[in-house]
């Protein structure tokens, strides 16, 4: 009983969502479905791969986590099998997995050549209806990835350029807001392990500065602005019971930057 | 442990969904359930009737899908259980079941008159929570679709015109756009098999010509239109990484020929 | 195999929802989850205490209701558990089960003071996935409540003011909108009970007056106003096929009057 998990772009307006789920439970009727978001704006790989990064921890082992942005869906662009940390993910090689796949551990990845189709006629515009559900609930089922397709090079595969912080040599930490939440929450690529415990820091953001890190929203003043680390695990920027987003009036890919002291 | 699936004009801000499903699983809780879509415009018959139809093939068989857009709930319209091609269906009669109704095949269609009702109390303004819920969760179960109702004809029900496309007699299709996806993707109402495969073609929309059909999105030159066979089943007008409809500026109801040559 | 229902303000466009139901799978693997909404706004309180208070009859007995909305996350606020007509509810001491704690009824009401955590690290502004999901999920199991924390008195807990409507010395009832649905329908806080059968009443509202109650939607002549009962149970405004909101251009929070006569 595998739980296998949803990340998309197809919003939840059209049947595409549920028919994911119905070709997965056709072939797997006691697959446990987990929609982790249809909201991914059209085409953005970076949006997918990070929300991919901060939810695959909270799955039990063996959860299976099927991405599907899939701009180049129909074209020669591959599809691939990845397990890590006890876990296996399914994605087109666009670089949604560039967040998940660390060449130093000890991982494996295939390109899936040989996909389990339980239809004879797959749609050039839909492969995560007709190949990649498929193949999620085979996995699901028990079947052996082995027989997916072969092994390949962690090098081999696409990798999006830029998610990762910059740091400068005067100590200062460089990235960028790369999700917006519902409450207007930014949410920022500068993961906590950068932000050393106790050590004094200054969070600047659209020309403003914030002095310090707090711990939760409600530390911070009636409608000023705090800096923390969210639940995600990076730096967060957030207005107690208000929205950092109207706040500071700034989009995704905004400068934020960490210095030292503060 | 049968999937159901729910198509309804609730959208998912309300609790009207969670109800559906709360009472199903409190008289089955082995049903499994798969949301189409509850983003269909409030009584929107018409767009329901083309949800449906391009999903059910990707169930299972024995699947059991209930359609709850009811703009006549309380009234004396009937509730209809519809059997075809080994799933079943549960919807008003109002014209939501037109295109999986086939008057030449061997089907099965009731008239539900005795739904098996687990609360006295039957809310005038919500059949799809206190009647259809109740009913599918009973042939979920096994429950026996006879003692719902007498079989009624195929004529006896009501069906919405103007869903199919016309032919004209110089060999043209006139149809129109039925949905318009996340994407911006145009879907028509005329089917791949009247685009004879082979032979070319000439789409035109709001005034413009496309030649030829492609056969995925990425056949399309930047920016550019493209025609092509879309995962409905249906002829769809597309841009590559962009949105057919903000080029086009079109609504859904616009007219889309097709002519031979091009 | 429990039902547990979810209410948040976190809506479906972040990976929050997702990883609830991913946490408590994990603990849980036999859970069923039913979302009743994820769109209450930002920290409405009330908006979700009518919601529930709406919805968790139709469940079947021993479901547990999670509701996290929940502006103090990571303060002091206590976590209540409490138990009351054969379901189980988990909250945070905000007021969001205001509705559905009854001081005269037979019920039990606990601080959660010991949940049992299966990650060591609780971030401090996401409770809901750290702390209440892992509880949801314990009790789904067969976990014994008693375990969680003391029985505390019902008048320790916080409770909304405001939510039930007043009455008049001259027999008017005096309440309010509470709720305005996708379909545009007014909902109060008018309770069914308060309406007694067959007494003509006159509904006010925006300076309008709406004679007498119907049964349905479809009762209400083209374009104008209705009132009837909900399916909440509740006084209700509607425009048949239309919107009530968009008629009255009024907003959540507009008084509704009810009079005798009429």
């Amino acid at each position: 009983m595998a739980i296998i998990s949803l990340i998309t772009d197809f919003g939840l307006q059209d049947e595409y969502v549920g028919l994911l789920k119905a070709v997965i439970l056709g072939i797997d009727p006691s697959a446990t479905l987990v929609d982790l978001s249809h909201a991914v704006e059209p085409q953005d790989l970076a949006a997918a791969a990070f929300l991919l990064e901060s939810s695959w921890r909270h799955f039990p082992p063996g959860s299976i986590h099927l991405v599907v942005v899939d701009p180049g869906v129909g074209t020669r662009r591959a599809l691939l099998y990845h397990e890590a940390g006890g876990q296996r993910f399914l994605a087109p090689d666009n670089g949604v997995l560039s967040l998940v796949i660390d060449p130093q551990g000890t991982t494996v990845l295939r390109r899936v050549e040989h996909p389990p189709l339980p239809r004879a006629c797959v749609s050039p515009t839909f492969h995560g209806r007709d190949i990649l559900a498929p193949v999620a609930a085979y996995l699901a089922k028990g079947g052996d990835a082995a027989a997916l397709g072969p092994e390949i090079a962690p090098d081999a595969i696409t990798r999006l350029a830029d998610l990762r912080p910059e740091r400068s040599p005067d100590g200062r930490i460089i990235g960028r807001i790369v999700h917006i939440d519902r409450f207007g929450n930014l949410v920022s690529n500068i993961p906590a392990a950068d932000l050393a415990a106790g050590r004094p820091v200054e969070v600047r953001l659209a020309g403003q500065a914030i002095a310090g890190l707090r711990t939760t929203y409600a530390d911070g003043e009636g409608g000023r602005p705090l800096a923390l680390v969210g639940s995600r695990g990076y730096l967060e920027i957030a207005v107690n019971r208000g929205s950092a987003q109207r706040y500071f009036d700034v989009r995704k890919g905004e400068a934020v930057e960490v210095r030292p002291g503060g």
